[in-house]
């Protein structure tokens, strides 16, 4: 008789997982869900497209609240996903097709990510997130050569 | 008395040494010593600023023939350097203040740069470059908040 396993997890599974939760809170406005996708470290680093770059947490979790308080709608689909992952560390590069607005008015953009993860105990944590405009409207299949 | 040693090497010296190879390749517009540089894998990636993203060395070795056919004269100076380590893996964040073009037509421009490094039996290679513009001029030491 067949034992009724869960299926098998690969290693990458956890990482797109976490990654997966950091759009879904970003898409969501949803504060909560954003402190716990990432490491609370005065280590920790962003560039949201277009910002300055920001160093440690606090300074990260006020521009996501800037961000959600001036944000009525977002969705975010991910194209190209590559990941890598070498021991305690995994980055993940994908780019993002980015609708904001209201129903009146929609924007489009896209932008390359870069977010770094890194394991801390049993789950990863986001540690890194860079993301900066793709200049020109391109398909969003082909911003990876 | 005291033995004549060699001054002791902190773990992020040889980060630090390839990082600055990394730029120094590119101010000297030396294609041998950017290929020391980077590690020669199908999934290394890269991404200019201003440019799509390019994966695979092969791609990302034409990109910088590209670049160095088209550039007379490139100089970039690092601000506000972070480094982290965890086992095999560095991240390396940075601005780049870089300044281009011939003496009578000088362009300087900011980019934000993340460079994940990798530890390939002894020594660190670059297997991620992701350089993005700073939109506006403001003073690289203020680039990171």
């Amino acid at each position: 008789m067949v034992e009724n396993r869960a299926p098998l997890r690969r290693p990458e599974d956890p990482v797109l997982d976490v990654n997966e939760a950091f759009y879904e809170a970003l898409q969501s406005l949803d504060m909560n869900a954003m402190e716990e996708v990432w490491l609370h470290k005065e280590w920790v680093y962003c560039v949201h497209p277009g910002w300055q770059a920001i160093s440690g947490w606090d300074r990260i979790r006020q521009s996501w609240e800037s961000i959600f308080a001036n944000t009525e709608r977002l969705t975010i689909k991910l194209h190209q996903i590559t990941l890598q992952i070498c021991g305690q560390v995994a980055w993940l590069t994908c780019t993002e097709e980015i609708t904001s607005g209201s129903a009146d008015d929609t924007r489009v953009s896209l932008a390359h990510s870069t977010n770094i993860y890194m394991k801390a105990g049993d789950d990863w944590k986001l540690v890194h997130h860079h993301a900066s405009p793709v200049p020109a409207y391109i398909s969003p299949d082909e911003t990876v050569q």
